[in-house]
This record gives C-alpha cells, structure tokens and sequence, in this order.
C-alpha cells in the first residue's frame, strides 16, 4: 500500500472524505472575508505589547499561570462594564473562541449525544461538534411572515423538544447572517432543554443600539455559557484569545479536558495589555458599524438584499450566481466570502476606503450580476 | 437542584469523578518538578523576543498564518541539524506538544478505539487518549533481569500482538524514569502493529551521547510521528510550542482536527525568534546534563536508586515513603514530584545551586527516610 493510503486507512472513520477549513488567506487589496477588524492595533497599544513581551521574556523558561488568574480577572472586569457582574470564578479562556467551544463540545458532548444549532450558523459548530464524536442536527432558521434568516421562539423551541438536543447552540449576533437574536429566544430554549445552552456572542460589541447581551441572563441560569472572542472588535485575530463567561461548574469540567498550560504567557500577557487598552482597541467600533450600515443601505439602493446586521458584516442577496459574483469581485482586488448560500455573499465592513472600493465594485457589476430573488 | 449538581450531570458520563491535572504551582526557592529549565532565555533572545513582537503587534488585527509555513521550514531546519533530513511538510506543531498528541488522538483515536502506552510514562497520555473517547490499555515496563523500568523488544513486541492498538505511544526518552528507548523496540513495535506509533522525545535534546533519534526512522515507516517540544532544551514552557515530524499525510488528518489558526502570530514569532538563537537557547543543555549525571552518582552513594537519566530529570527510588519525602523536602523550600510511584520520586536537573540545594536537603533526610528496597 502507498504510504497516503495506509495512513488514511487509519483515520477515524468519521472524519474521511472531509476537508480541512480553509477560507483563503490571499494577499488581496481589500481582504473582506473573514470579518477581522480592517484596523491594525494602535501604535500606543503595539508598543505597550512589546514592552509587556520584554518583562515576560526571560521567563519563558517557566510554565505559565494554568490558571490565567490575571487574565481571567481582567476578562471578567471587561465583561462587567456592560451593566452585567461578572466575576473571575465564571471566566474562561481559549486560543481564540474555536478552543472554548471545543473544551466545552469535548466535556459535554461526545459519542451518543447531540449538539443542535440553527443553520446557517456559524460553520465551526458542526465541525467542532463532530470532531468530538458528538452528533450534529441541523436546526432551521427561517420564521413565517418574517426573515427567512430570522429565528423566533416558537421555531427555536419546536426544534429543541423535537431533537432533545445535550447541547444548543445559539449565534447572537448570527454569522454568516449578521442579526442579533432576542433575548426571548435564548429563554425559551433554555427553558425547553435539560442540556447546555452556549451563546456564541463574538460579535456583541457591534450590535446595534438596544441589543441585550445574553451575559444578562446568566443568573439562576447554571447551564447557560455565552462565549466571546477578541479576535473581532478587540482587532486581536492574531493573538487568538476566546473566553467565555458561566458557572464556576462548568468551569470545572472544562479543565478536565482543557491540555494543562493551553494559554501560553505572551497570549496571556499580550491579551491582557489589549485589555488595559480596551477603550482604544475599541475606538474603531464605531466607524466599523457605520460602514455596516452604510453597506446595508448602498447595496439596498442597489436592488440587492442586505440581511439587518448587528455584527461587523453583511450577509446580502439578490445575485443570479454567488460564486461568479465572487470571483468578479475577486478579479477587482475584492476578497468577500461566499459562505455557500445560494444568491448570497458575506462582506465584512473595513475601513470607509475599502468599503468603498467594494460597493464601487459591486455596483460595477450589478448591472450583469443582479438576478434571483433573496 | 442546586447549580453544580446540574451542571455536573451534564458531564460526559466518563469523565464524571476525574480530577483535573494539576502539578501544584507554589511560590518556592527552588522548583524542580515540572522538568523546566532553571535557566531563563538569555537577555539578547529576549530582546529579539521584544522586537519581534514590536514587529508583528501592529498586524494583530489579522489572522495568522493558518499553515505556520515559516515556523515549519524553521522547525525542520532545526531537525535536520542531527543529521537527518527532515522537510516542512512533514512538520506540525501545536499549543505544548500536548496540543499536538491530541490532535493525534483525535484525528487517530476515537470511540471504540484504543491507545497503548507502556506505563508508568508520561502522565498526560492516557488523559489525552481518554478525552477523545480512545481507550486507554494500560501496558507495563519491566523486562526481566534488567531494570524496573526498561522496555525492550520483546517485552513491547508481545503486548503489541496481545493488544492490536491503534496508537502505540513509546516515550523517549521516558518520562518519569529518564531512561531513552532503543531504536531496535521502535522498529519492533511498528513492525508489530499497523496502527499508528508515536514516538514522545519531549527530552531527546538531553539524551547520553550515541542515543539516537526516532527521526532516524521516519523514512519509509509513514504510520511513524516522533513529537517534540520547546519546552525543556529550549527553555521555553511558558511559549507553549510542541510540534512532531511524520508523514505528511498524518499532517493532512491532523488539518481535519485542528482548530484553524490555532497557533497565535505571537507564538509562531516567539518560537521563531528561538530557533533563529538555537545555539543560544540550548547553550544551558550541557549543565543540566551534567547536573543530572552528578544527581544519579550522589544519590547513588547515598544508598538511593537513581534510574539511568537520559532526561533533564533523574527518577529515584529507595525512600521509606516518597510522600513523606515529598513533604520535608518542600518544608527545606525545594519542590519535586511525587508521580505516584511507591518508593519513589522524580527530581528536575536544574543549576548547580539549585541541585545542590536539593542533594543537601536530601542527604540531611536520608537517615530517616531511606527504606525499601527499590
């Protein structure tokens, strides 16, 4: 046997014949797809962050906190400057928010139980889900009368006593789709299920004015955990740092299964600087939903479908052929994402410049690209 | 119910009544049980260190290199260095080689799966086996007429044929007993098996001289990975970087696994930055090898049992109670590690100061606290 076929012949059963993730990392004018912040980390905070490397350097030799006390402290005084309290002890971090969902897929899923999510959602859930062995069901967004994107309660809760899910993921505000959900909703799917509900939050700090964060009803809710990331607002994609806040008890099962040492010192320190910065980090929020914005009511001027976004991206159809759109737009220094609905592209919301380099491309194109009906 | 009981009848039924991993982490003079180096990156690595994190802070708003190609060339560069030729793309890397054993595990193991290890070896395996659902088979050290902890062809051959794995792990050189593997039970074991066998060298850089390298195997044995880290030689535990070297469609499974860009800008550059200084970084390797060489010749005309060490470490048996030994040692400031063996204790090599700190502090317990026969 040649070498590739025997070792794929010992390759977990499950995972053959898939690929691995990959949205393309091109060297591109106007990078759009996969809605990092378009704004580098201020030259205030990047100089804070070397210095920080400096006094840890000599150091490296020692295993770091496992406990990332500091950090926790700071990720939870962070969280608590929305109104909500949350403290260290319900605190939790990860090599961005990938890890946090698989430490807690790998604790409370696994073989024989179930992980449901609302489609499309974020495209990591099924694949974290069933990289535990646990199994996926693909719940439907869509309300009658309402956004074919949307989820209400009574969709949301048919769903959960319909499959009996262990675990419910719900995306607040929704990737690829960009709209927040009610709080009613996380409720009512609490209330319906036994099982862990996990709020994918890592687009909070874009939503739109009036959104509640599900932070809100931790309270008396023990099987609730909303998850974070500073890879988008906090523009920190490369320092890879995903938390989550819940019960202390869901922590403790998270470090039965978390590698000991998983957060090194510089991503806890370099994390850490970021967030005694938060109010520069965050400077660019603003400009980065008026971009949205202004991308929802250009394109909507266009004849196209903008999905209402609460995130830093737009989700848009109203195109004859996604996958041609894409590539035009790509021949034009423009790289979107076609997360593979028909009719549909996702656009993340940069800089005014770049935005404005995408809808002048798009406009060039509409003429010959409109099509379909959303 | 009270919140901890919900949350923990949640829990993934077999990892109910499990205790996370936890080597204590205490503020003591001398540390000496985690196998770190007592010697900190050299002030020129960590200004490099400094600058180089001043180089990419800017860019942190974008993702990293999801295939970490330039830390891979460096990796393979460094070894190639022994004499053997390893590429790129052959390279992989993880969090810790923790990190890295487990994207094994998942992409290898799994649900109705079973992993053998040769106990007692690293502790971390059979946690790592058993939290992707992979069974653990639990295979003993011990060849007649030799050492307690030896393992030699046959020994390793027969549980192999008994048991028909899918993941053998052999651990060279073996932690906690610091003795390295030959290579004559590696090819044993992978003749023996047609799973896949991993070869732990988390301490190879400290091994006697004439110890060769499982990497020295690797060409046409594809169901081969030998792991690494830069945890010990290159005195970087608190980076967080393990990484193996095997086939390069073993990396292809473990792309199915991974959590994409799970390795931050920061840690690639870090790890870089080391490598670029490897002479350097391992400039310390000598001492501690010479330290560990004094250990076993000073416990030995104690009347204690040191294990042949190729390791930073030295394992020791000979004592009354190690527990107890455990305890007056830490009372004298210094800590090493209990791994569970009866009569027994592991200590890490460290500087000359700290290894007489540790030789003294034992010489003065040794009157009450030697006992049983090893």
């Amino acid at each position: 046997m040649d070498p590739r076929a025997q070792v794929e012949s010992l390759l977990r059963p499950d995972l053959r014949g898939r690929t691995a993730y990959g949205a393309p990392q091109l060297e591109v004018p106007v990078a759009l797809n996969t809605n990092e912040s378009s704004y580098p980390v201020p030259e205030v905070v990047a100089s804070a962050m070397a210095r920080a490397v400096a006094q840890v350097a000599r150091d490296l030799n020692r295993y770091p906190d496992r406990e990332f006390t500091a950090l926790r402290a700071d990720l939870a005084a962070y969280l608590s400057r929305g109104g909500v309290s949350v403290a260290p002890e319900q605190v939790w971090a990860g090599n961005g928010s990938n890890e946090v969902l698989l430490h807690l897929l790998q604790a409370f899923g696994g073989p024989g139980r179930t992980a449901l999510g609302f489609t499309p959602a974020y495209s990591m859930h099924p694949v974290i889900t069933t990289t535990t062995g646990t199994t996926w069901v693909d719940g439907m967004r869509g309300v009658p009368g309402a956004g074919r994107f949307d989820l209400d309660v009574a969709t949301a809760r048919a769903q959960v006593r319909e499959h009996r899910p262990d675990v419910v993921f719900l995306c607040s505000p929704n990737n690829p789709t960009g709209t927040a959900l009610g709080l009613d909703v996380v409720e009512a799917v609490y209330e319906a299920t036994t099982g862990l509900v996990v709020v994918d939050e890592a687009y909070a700090e874009f939503a739109r004015p009036g959104t509640p964060s599900a932070l809100t009803l931790l309270p008396g809710r023990p099987r609730l955990v909303v998850t974070r990331t500073m890879s988008k607002a906090f523009a920190l994609a490369g320092g890879r740092l995903g938390y989550l806040a819940g019960d202390p008890a869901v922590l403790d099962a998270l470090r039965l299964v978390r590698m000991p040492y998983h957060l090194s010192t510089p991503t806890q320190t370099l994390a850490r600087t970021a967030l005694a910065h938060a109010d520069l980090m965050l400077e660019t929020v603003g400009v980065v939903k008026d971009q949205r914005d202004r991308i929802v009511a250009e394109l909507t001027a266009m004849g196209l479908s903008p999905v209402p976004s609460d995130a830093n991206f737009v989700l848009f159809g109203g195109l004859a052929d996604a996958h041609a759109t894409w590539e035009a737009l790509l021949e034009r220094g423009v790289l979107v994402r076609d997360v593979g609905i028909p009719h549909y592209l996702r656009v993340t919301a940069g800089t005014p410049t770049e935005t404005t380099a995408f809808l002048d491309a798009l406009a060039a194109l509409v003429p010959t690209h409109a099509g379909a009906a959303p």
